[in-house]
C-alpha cells in the first residue's frame, strides 16, 4: 500500500512559487493587455504566466486546480466505461486530407514539415487519429460495442486573435471522447449517456451551465450540444427562453432560419433572452462522417457483414472550464475556485510574533499533521508561517488565493479547551470550534 | 471525501481495448518492422499502437501504466520540494536564438511558422522558457532559494531515424526539472540531493540500473551524470569496471582522452566492460548558462546585489523507462512490467462454463467487489469473463499481458473452507489460499 505521505504534504509559502512577489502591478497589466477578471488574477497571482500570445505556462496553484478538474473528468468518463488513451499531438497530413478537413481548417491549423519533408498538423480534435486507430484493429465484433476511447491532452489552435488567457489560447488541455456503435439507435443512446456524464461532471463542478443545441461546423455531423458558462466576456451567444424552453446557439438559429425570434411561443409571450456564453463542452453526434471514409468497420451478428460504425465525439475545454469557472466565482479582487478543485482546502495562520509565538507555529505544523494523515486532505493545507505578518493581513493573502476555508490559530487555540476559528472565505462566515467539531468539519471536505 | 468507488472498478475484458483481436500476426510484423522485444509485444497487445513513424498512441493498458509511473516521479519530485507546472509546448524563436540553440539543435528541432509568420519550436527541453519564466518575475530574494520546478508534458524531437517503439520516437512524454540556486555550492548540494531522488525512484521502480558519467552536449553545462538501463538495443555505450569502479558514458571517456581505456587499474588488472545502455535518465549542473544570457537574477542578502541563478536540469524519460523496463523484465512471449506500475495488479479467472458456471462468475464479482473496496486496490482488478474458456486458455492471456497476480477460482473456491489459488505470474509459484490469507496477502500489495 502508498505509504509515502509526511511533512511535506504541509506547503510552506516561503517554498511556493505562487508567493514569489510579481513585477509591479502596472507592468503586469501591461503584459495583460485589456483582458478579463480571470485572467487579470491569475496572472497577478502567479496561477499562470504569459509565455508567447495566446500560450500560457500553467504555474504550481494552478496545475494542482488543473490535476484535480482531470481527476474528476476522469471519474466520470471512466464511470461510462470510457477508456483512457493518449494520441500523438503530431497527424499526418494523408489523414486530414482524407477527411477533407486539411483544407477546410484553413489557417487554425498549425502546420509543419519534418525533415523528409512529411507534413503534418498539431492536432486540434482527434477524429482522424483515433478513426484509423480503430480501422486497423481487424474484427471488431457488434458484441465489442460501444468502444469509448478518450484522451486529456493538450491540442492547438492558431488563433487569430488570442485572449482571455486560457479561454481563447493557441494551446490548451482539452478531453475528446471518441465513441463507436453499431447503430444509430444505440449510437443515440449513447450520445445521451455521455451527456448525462457531462451534466454530473458539470453539476459537481458546482458553475452555473446551460446545455444548448449547436451548430456542427467543421467537425461535422448532425446532431450537436454545447455546454456554456453564462458569462460577458463569453465569445458565443445563446438564445435562452424559459416560456418555451427554447435553448441553442445563435448560430444555429441562424442556420435553422429561426431568426429574428427562436422561440417557439407567440411574440407577445416570448421571453426570448440573447446572453453571452463561453462554450465549454461541446457534444457531436458523427454518423458515418469519419468511418466511412477511414473504412473503419465492425463485424455484425451474421458474422460476414462489415457495417461502418456510428461514430459520436465529446470534447470538455479542460484548461477553459478551469479558468471559465474562475471567472464566474471570483470577485474582483481575489479568486474563488469551485471548492472541489481549489488548489488547497485549507489555509492555517498561526498568530503573528511575540511571547507565545513558537507556540503557535508548532501548534500548526501539529494540526497540519493531522490533518494531512486523513487520506482525502493529503496536500490540501498550506500554512502561513510568515510570522511577522499580522493574521489580518495573511487573511488579505489567503482570500486572494482563495483557498476555501482559513483556520486562524488565535490565543483561544491555546486556551484549554481549544477554540480553532475557521473562516469561509467566500462567504466570510466565521465559526469557532473545537479539535473534535473541526475534526468532523475537515472530514466532510470532499476533496479529489 | 471522494466516495466514488463503484463496480466500475471492475474491468469486464470484453469491454477491454486491450482485448480485441489485432490483425494477423504477419501484419503487424511488418508493421513493427525489424524491433526489439518489448515493441513487439506492445503493439501485439495493444499497449501501444503507431501513428506515423516514430510517433506511438498510448492504449488504455499502457496509460494506466504511464500513469502510475507519473505518479510515482511526481512523489519523488515533490518529497524533494520539486513544484509542478507545465509549460507551453511552443517556444517562440526569439528564445531559442537567445541560447544559441535555434542553429545548434538542427535538424532535430521541430519547426513551424504561425498565421502571423512567426516561428516557433516545439520544445525538447524547456530550459529558454523556463528561465525567462523567473527572469520575469522580479525581486527573487536569496531567502526563496532554491527554486524548484518540474513539469512532466509531451517533448518532440525530429529523429532521424527513430526506431524501437517509444526507446526512440519523435514525441515522448519527459519528465524536467529545473533548479535555481544562490551559489554554486548549494547548486552541487541541490544536484545530489535530485541525484538520491533519482536513485529512490528506479529503486522503486526495481529494474537494475547505472549511473554513469555523462557528456553535457547541446544542453551544456560542466557537469552530468546519465542513469541506463543495460540492454542490447541500447543507443548508449557505457564503460563499467568493477575493480577502479569507473561508471562513463564512453562518448565521455572520449572527450576526456581516456580512451582506449577509462580504467584507472594497471592494464592487467582491467576488468572495464563495455555495455549497451538505454540512457533513461540524464542530470546537468548547467551553473549560469541560461540565466546570464536571459537575466535571471536573484537579490542577494546585502539587500542590493543582483545575482545569476546558478541552474541544474534534470531529465527522466518517462515513456522511455516505461517500455525499457519492459524490455529488461519481459519474456519472449509475456510482457512483464515493474510491479508497481503494472496496469493492473490482480487478474481474477473464474472456473468455465458448467453446472456452477454462474456461481463462479458471482464469486468473482463478490471477490472483485471486496478487493477493490479496498483503497489501494481500486481499478487494480479485472475478471476475465469470457465463461467459454478454459482456465489454462485464460491464463495464458494473463501470463501473456502481465498481470503480476492470478486468482483462479476452481472448485476448491466453492468448498468450504474456500480455497483460492494464487499465481505469482513471473515465478509461475502457486498458493492456495483461505480467505483471510488472501486479503492479508492483498492489503500488502504495493500500488500507486
Amino acid at each position: 500500500m502508498a505509504s509515502y505521505c509526511h511533512r511535506r504534504y504541509v506547503s510552506r509559502l516561503f517554498q511556493n512559487f505562487g508567493k514569489l512577489q510579481p513585477k509591479s502591478k502596472a507592468g503586469r497589466d501591461q503584459d495583460v493587455g485589456l483582458s478579463c477578471n480571470s485572467h487579470k488574477l491569475m496572472m497577478y497571482n502567479d496561477v499562470v504566466a504569459q509565455s508567447y500570445a495566446g500560450g500560457f505556462h500553467i504555474l504550481p496553484l494552478g496545475l494542482r486546480a488543473l490535476e484535480k478538474l482531470i481527476r474528476l473528468v476522469d471519474e466520470e468518463m471512466q464511470g461510462i466505461g470510457g477508456q483512457k488513451i493518449a494520441m500523438t499531438t503530431l497527424a499526418p497530413e494523408s489523414l486530414w486530407q482524407t477527411s477533407g478537413r486539411w483544407a477546410a481548417a484553413g489557417n487554425e491549423l498549425f502546420k509543419l514539415t519534418d525533415r523528409h519533408k512529411h507534413q503534418f498538423c498539431l492536432g486540434p480534435t482527434h477524429e482522424e487519429l483515433v478513426t484509423r486507430l480503430l480501422a486497423n484493429i481487424a474484427q471488431i465484433s457488434y458484441r465489442h460495442l460501444p468502444i469509448k476511447l478518450y484522451q486529456i491532452t493538450r491540442k492547438f489552435r492558431d488563433e487569430m486573435s488570442p485572449k482571455y488567457g486560457l479561454l481563447r489560447g493557441r494551446e490548451f488541455e482539452m478531453k475528446d471522447l471518441y465513441t463507436f456503435d453499431s447503430s444509430q439507435e444505440t449510437a443515440l443512446e449513447t450520445y445521451v449517456e455521455v451527456c448525462e456524464a457531462y451534466n454530473r461532471l458539470f453539476d459537481r463542478i458546482g458553475v452555473p451551465y446551460v446545455k444548448v443545441a449547436g451548430a456542427t461546423g467543421i467537425i461535422g455531423g448532425n446532431l450537436s450540444h454545447e455546454y456554456h458558462y453564462l458569462a460577458e466576456v463569453g465569445q458565443d451567444s445563446v438564445l435562452l427562453c424559459d416560456r418555451c424552453g427554447v435553448q441553442m446557439n445563435k448560430e444555429l438559429a441562424a442556420e435553422d432560419g429561426r431568426l429574428p425570434s427562436a422561440c417557439q411561443m407567440p411574440a407577445s409571450q416570448c421571453e426570448l433572452q440573447e446572453r453571452k456564453g463561453i462554450e465549454v463542452g461541446h457534444t457531436f453526434y458523427l454518423g458515418t462522417k469519419y468511418s466511412n471514409p477511414f473504412k473503419a468497420v465492425f463485424m455484425d451478428s451474421d458474422g460476414s457483414t462489415m457495417i461502418d460504425f456510428q461514430m459520436g465525439c465529446f470534447g470538455l475545454g479542460i484548461t477553459r472550464i478551469l479558468q471559465a469557472s474562475v471567472e464566474a466565482l471570483s470577485t474582483e479582487t481575489g479568486l474563488r475556485w469551485p471548492g472541489l478543485i481549489a488548489p488547497h482546502q485549507i489555509y492555517i495562520i498561526p498568530k503573528k510574533d511575540g511571547s507565545h509565538s513558537d507556540d503557535y507555529l508548532a501548534l500548526a505544523e501539529t494540526l497540519s499533521d493531522t490533518l494531512t494523515r486523513k487520506h482525502h486532505l493529503r496536500g490540501e493545507v498550506v500554512i502561513d508561517d510568515r510570522m511577522n505578518l499580522t493574521i489580518g493581513r495573511r487573511q488579505v493573502d489567503a482570500d486572494r488565493l482563495g483557498y476555501p476555508y482559513m483556520i486562524i490559530l488565535g490565543v483561544k487555540a491555546l486556551e484549554s479547551p481549544a477554540q480553532y476559528e475557521v473562516v469561509d472565505t467566500a462567504s466570510k462566515e466565521t465559526t469557532f470550534m473545537s479539535l473534535d467539531q473541526l475534526m468532523s468539519f475537515t472530514d466532510k471536505l470532499e476533496t479529489i
